[in-house]
């Protein structure tokens, strides 16, 4: 369709860096052709909301036809990526056997932002068991999982099976795992408070559980105490200093540093520890021969290209950054890293093609937010701390002004003013939803 | 935790029938148990807005906790009933195996409100291939089925490919199938059309087959030649007079009066043709010698009683209506016949306590309404007999004014709005969602 003189950059990965990427080279003088599984770009700061029904799906994803539908020099096209072959500068695909689907796509400038998943350590198997907020679709499995104990609890006459059912367990005290932990805390003893008349939702047990001897171990130990106050408040149990050695269906297992151990009958397991970049990662480090950390992340140059392939960027938490003095930039795996790094790719590759060069990348920190419950955040802007609501009305504002798409502010926004009015009590969010009930339609009248 | 002596109702199915009951006891002189498999009210006259993306599962969902939290004499309880017996005034239930729970609910008045589902008229195996849009869950999988469809016709190089991807065949020209062909006619037509690069969505083919010699025959033949004209204007092609006689992964066969057929090269079959009644239904007439018609509907006396089970009342599109005289009423399967049984059999249930009787049920018809597109509905009303944009605005209201709570209802009619101002081209729903891509996050920067 397009002349074949043009420049064409193909990016892998709809995320925040490559969104950035893609938006950047809107009207330029250079073909795009954005590659994704999904055809929808997800807001992930916001995908724990999912898990516990104060948000919707639909909230916190934007279809990328949507996008990017009216720039003529943007192509999306959804397909599995299968691989990279460096030296024929060609992306194999997978797009699910329809017949006549491209195999391949050839470009002349690649840009990889694939992200990362969550990684268990090498216990694959408490993937199977355990909950994730990192996916949508495990995000609504959350949601079904947390409501559901409730409703077993409810409905069990056993009292140890309702204390198992009433006993959540958030492994990992990083933000994600705070606020995934505050908002089931806020869940249990807020909007689910009247809803029960066997069980007291406000009795669960929420328990986070970190490795470090604070939670929070990247904000200053000063905001840490007043998170893990906030937490308590909300009838979390920030439980420090332990590391999870068993999950299984029936709970976990703590193991502190005096190698005591603890079992924690438990039927909600919810991981938020560490992550390991997407397989593309190591695929290009093998195939370049650049380095490949514990974490799967792939190490970029300082202007974020492969070594030895100029005509490769990656971006986001799947890479790490060697700068010109051969140190690793230590750049924490958030979404202002991806949308700084994919904006500079973008402008590399722009100046590029006019034979101009491109300082190295720097990136600029704006701070540092993790929201606790509604009215409670802590913030490390440089050298301001705030807690409290103060915190909270800035992550609030930051997190509205960035997410794409003016229908899904406004919704969000009417959505939380109504949450935070009701204290949540109106939810049409708070469904437990899976496919496998298809067939049949369930009772109606 | 109730005192014994009180009077007991349990209610199976929280649909508009079932909902209406228990909203109509709360705060009165009984114990009201609800038991539904899922934890939310469906806003089923709208659910086929989620098959196209238009509005978000949470939209036309209600939380039954959330609606009768605050009712002290209220229980909600999440649970399959596997049966009743009759005999022992108990209620049968599978619970999900959890230890504790209890395996029945024993009652004095027992309601049962637990709707339909379609019927493939002896043809099982079409279930497999067609798409449905009764429950939530049928919905989201012809959401992700309808754009996936158009994703593959943008990366297939294969004209018959793309023929058939884009072609999507509607079987039956009841309003369901009206409203979901018009649906996907707008979405071709219109949000979709700035999308995509190598297909004009606007192309699609969409095929509604009736088997009766006009669409909507339930309303007068004035209005389904409106409504087919309305349809034609979104690239509908309404086809009557022809039956399905295959439905397989690549397509649909079509048989004409003539006994000729057509095969329909088709990837998205979607199938709102006949309902058969919930198995309960079957079951109460066996257990009480009522009787059961072709559709699987149990016949309950004019006060909605079981023959011979003054304390079992059956009501919504499981049932059908023995009057006084023995003439067997002509009552649609639609919520307000739901609603209206609903709130008779509660008042016939609290005369009851009181001694007093209750005249038999009858149905007050306040007219029938099908909307076809933005702006584009048919509505009769008795005498009074609408289309285009009139019909369309009565439609609006009456669906929002019904819509619960007080959120969905302010959330829907924003969405409406900025889909009704925007033509559609910021919908943040229209994602492809289902639980398989649970343990991989995807693409993300």
């Amino acid at each position: 369709m397009q002349p074949a003189h043009r420049h064409r950059v193909v990016v892998i990965g709809g995320g925040f860096g490559g969104l950035r990427v893609v938006k950047a080279l809107r009207r330029s003088e250079v073909d795009v052709t954005l590659v994704d599984r999904r055809n929808f770009h997800l807001f992930q700061p916001l995908t724990y909301q999912v898990a516990t029904g104060s948000l919707s799906p639909s909230d916190v994803t934007y279809p990328l036809r949507a996008l990017f539908g009216s720039a003529p020099n943007v192509d999306v096209l959804l397909a599995t990526v299968t691989g990279v072959d460096l030296q024929g500068r060609r992306v194999l695909l997978e797009t699910g056997g329809a017949p006549g689907s491209p195999a391949e796509l050839a470009y002349d400038t690649l840009v990889v932002a694939t992200g990362s998943s969550y990684s268990y350590f090498g216990h694959e198997e408490w993937r199977e068991v355990a909950g994730e907020v990192k996916s949508l679709e495990s995000a609504i499995a959350v949601r079904s999982r947390v409501l559901s104990a409730f409703e077993r609890a409810e409905a069990s006459k056993d009292a140890g099976e309702r204390v198992a059912e009433l006993t959540f367990v958030v492994v990992g005290g990083g933000p994600t795992g705070v606020e995934i932990a505050g908002q089931i805390g806020e869940l249990a003893q807020d909007m689910l408070r009247h809803d029960f008349s066997r069980i007291h939702p406000g009795d669960a047990r929420i328990l986070l559980v970190e490795m470090a001897d604070r939670i929070l171990p990247g904000f200053p130990s000063s905001l840490s105490v007043k998170a893990a106050r906030s937490l308590r408040a909300l009838g979390v149990t920030p439980t420090v200093g332990r590391r999870v050695v068993v999950i299984d269906a029936a709970g976990a297992t703590l193991e502190a540093s005096d190698q005591s151990h603890e079992r924690v009958p438990a039927r909600t397991v919810i991981w938020a520890a560490g992550v390991h970049a997407s397989e593309l990662a190591a695929q290009l480090g093998e195939a370049s021969g650049a380095e490949v950390d514990h974490a799967g992340r792939v190490t970029v140059c300082a202007d974020l290209t492969l070594p030895g392939h100029p005509e490769v960027l990656a971006l986001g938490d799947m890479v790490r950054v060697r700068d010109r003095h051969g140190a690793v930039l230590d750049l924490p795996g958030v979404a202002p890293v991806a949308i700084q790094q994919g904006a500079y790719a973008a402008r590399a590759i722009k100046r590029r093609l006019h034979g101009q060069s491109q300082r190295p990348f720097r990136y600029l920190s704006k701070g540092n937010l993790a929201t606790i419950g509604r009215g409670r955040a802590v913030a490390h802007l440089g050298l301001i701390r705030l807690s409290g609501l103060p915190a909270w009305f800035i992550w609030l504002g930051v997190h509205i002004w960035y997410l794409i798409g003016y229908q899904n502010r406004l919704v969000v926004m009417l959505r939380w003013s109504a949450s935070f009015l009701s204290h949540g009590r109106n939810q049409g969010s708070r469904i437990i939803s899976d496919l496998d009930h298809r067939a049949d339609a369930g009772p109606k009248g």
